[in-house]
This record gives C-alpha cells, sequence and structure tokens, in this order.
C-alpha cells in the first residue's frame, strides 16, 4: 500500500515537510510512505502546455497515478492555500489518475482554517476521495517541530500512526475504488 | 496615475490576459493601465529566498510599488485561486510596498464565485485596499472573449471605463493613502 505525502511548503524547515518525513517512519506493516520531493520542480500551471507536458509534470503525475492514496500538509498563506500547493493540484485537474484518488490531509496549524476549507473544497471540486477518518487537526506546539520532534514524541507519534492506520483500512475496504471513477 | 493589471493566467488565448489589454486600451485621460506580463516568470515562493529574492521578484515588486493601484482579472481553477495567481500574491505578503494598495478585482466569470472570494479574503488579510466601487462581475459570453471582443462592445467597454473610471476617482480622493499604512 502505497502513499505519497505532499507538503505544501517550499522552506528547507518547513514544519509540514517534516511532518511528511516523519509519516514516512511511523508507517504501519504494510504501508509505504513515499515523501514527494518535487513540488519545487514543477512549472506554473498553463494550460496551453496540457497537450505536451513538460517532464516534472509527467514524473508528478506517474507518482501520483502510482499511489494508492495521497496525504497533504500544507501551510496557510494569507489565508488561502499556498501558490505552489495549489499549482501542483491546478496540474492534476485534467489528470484522469486524479479522479476518486484517496486523499488525507494533515493540518499542522489547526488554528489556521482558510487554507484547510480551501483545499477540502478544491479537492472535493477534483472528485478526490477525501478519507475524513485520516484528516488530522495536528498542533504542533513548542518543540515539536521537526521530524525528530514529532517522532519521539508520543502523543504526535501516535495520532499520525492512528491516521496512517485508519487511511489503510479504508483503502483495504476497498472503499476507495469508488462506484463510478474506476481510473486509478 | 498608474494601474498595474494582472492577469491570473497564462493561457495565450487567456480571457483575463484579454480583459487586461482591454482595460489599456479604454483608461480614461490621466490613467495609464499597464499589463504586467511576468506572472509566469515567477519563482515558486519559497521563504528561504526572502533574504535575496530572485529577479523577476524584484522587478515584480517593483512594478507593484510603482502603480497607484493594481487591477486583477483571475479564472478560478477547481473552485480556488489559480496556483500562479496565488503565487504571485505570495510573494507580495512581506513586501511593505503591497500594504494599503489599492486594488480592484474583475471577475469576468461571474458565476464562479469561490476564487473571487477566496481573493477577497486573501487581500484583505494582505492589508490591501480593496475597493469595492471598481471591483466588477463582467459576464464575457459568446464572442465577448477577446480584446478586441471587449473594447467593440459597447455595454462592455463602458463597464470597463466606469470601473477604471470609479477606481481614479478613488484615488484622487485620497482615501488611498490610508490613515495607518502610509508605506507607497
Amino acid at each position: 500500500m502505497k502513499v505519497l505525502a505532499i507538503a505544501g511548503s517550499l522552506r528547507a524547515a518547513s514544519i509540514n515537510a517534516a511532518f511528511c518525513r516523519a509519516a514516512a517512519r511511523l508507517a504501519p506493516p504494510g504501508v509505504t510512505v513515499a515523501v514527494f520531493p518535487g513540488l519545487g520542480a514543477l512549472p506554473l500551471f498553463n494550460p496551453d502546455l496540457e497537450p505536451d507536458p513538460p517532464r516534472p509534470v509527467v514524473d508528478f503525475r506517474a507518482e501520483v497515478g502510482a499511489a494508492d492514496a495521497l496525504l497533504i500538509a500544507s501551510p496557510e498563506y494569507a489565508h488561502g492555500i499556498p501558490g505552489a500547493m495549489k499549482n501542483a493540484l491546478d496540474w492534476l485537474v485534467s489528470y484522469e489518475g486524479f479522479v476518486a484518488k484517496p486523499v488525507a490531509i494533515a493540518n499542522t496549524s489547526p488554528r489556521a482554517r482558510h487554507a484547510h476549507e480551501a483545499l477540502l473544497e478544491v479537492l472535493a471540486t477534483m472528485s478526490a476521495t477525501l478519507v475524513d477518518e485520516a484528516t488530522i487537526a495536528l498542533p504542533l506546539l513548542g518543540g515539536c517541530v521537526t521530524e525528530e520532534g514529532m517522532v519521539a514524541t508520543p502523543a504526535v507519534a501516535a495520532q499520525i500512526q492512528r491516521a496512517l492506520a485508519s487511511l489503510a483500512t479504508f483503502l483495504r475496504s476497498g472503499a476507495a475504488a469508488g462506484p463510478s471513477f474506476p481510473v486509478r
């Protein structure tokens, strides 16, 4: 069972990127979490490029297509989805392999609601299968803002593990296939 | 009086880019509308680059700083602001010259409300001065999707001219300076 984790920030010390790496280390047996490293390599979305998408877009779509589920962790910039994150999603809008894809969201700044709600709206519009039971709010305060800190903090590590276990249960249940969108 | 028009789509045949060019031709006396050509040249926003921003960002900020007002025309992608548009705004969040900048929005797809409302929320969060009286919904249907079409269609041209005149009136009134954010 393959999960592709995508962080919405390009900052080297990004809390969301740290969360994705922590999730990769905390994945339960039978689940592998790969962290997508290429958000910053994607060109700005341009519909004119769709007939012959740039190489980074082709690679991104292939990774999304090969994943059983996505795990998105994104910051909020000025009460909105970061442009870099939305840009990646814009490239998936016309990609058939995204339709009905199970997606879980981790909100590492639960006091920030706008970007989270905008992500839910955008992903639903893109016909993602939102996995509510694996979508978590994770108040990462104090020292718990690094990969090591998250893995070493029992309450945080347990919450991440529960989310991944819920995602695995959802995928095993077959609900992910969806009744009307068999495209994987 | 200088207005910088920014289209949120990189598509060559973009309706929003056509709107910006039409606005430039329809500007009333004393107002010049320059169309920002560089949205697609901006790198993806990365906070780590803030100490020494890439050249396209420096140029973009300079153009924004030199403008008396911005006119934003953006499409909606999957019920959200296009990533390319939000990315440009992300680069302005920490730019002092944007604070209190008068901004008018043209929604060329009035049936699409999500991106328009998200833009309002983001711009307000960024301390823009939203100029309601110059913000318009412009249902560009049928053949009226090109620069020539907009300029040649009396009702559309008149609406664009009224919006620009309202923006000019707002700027002349001095309201744009704002009581608490004198930074231009």
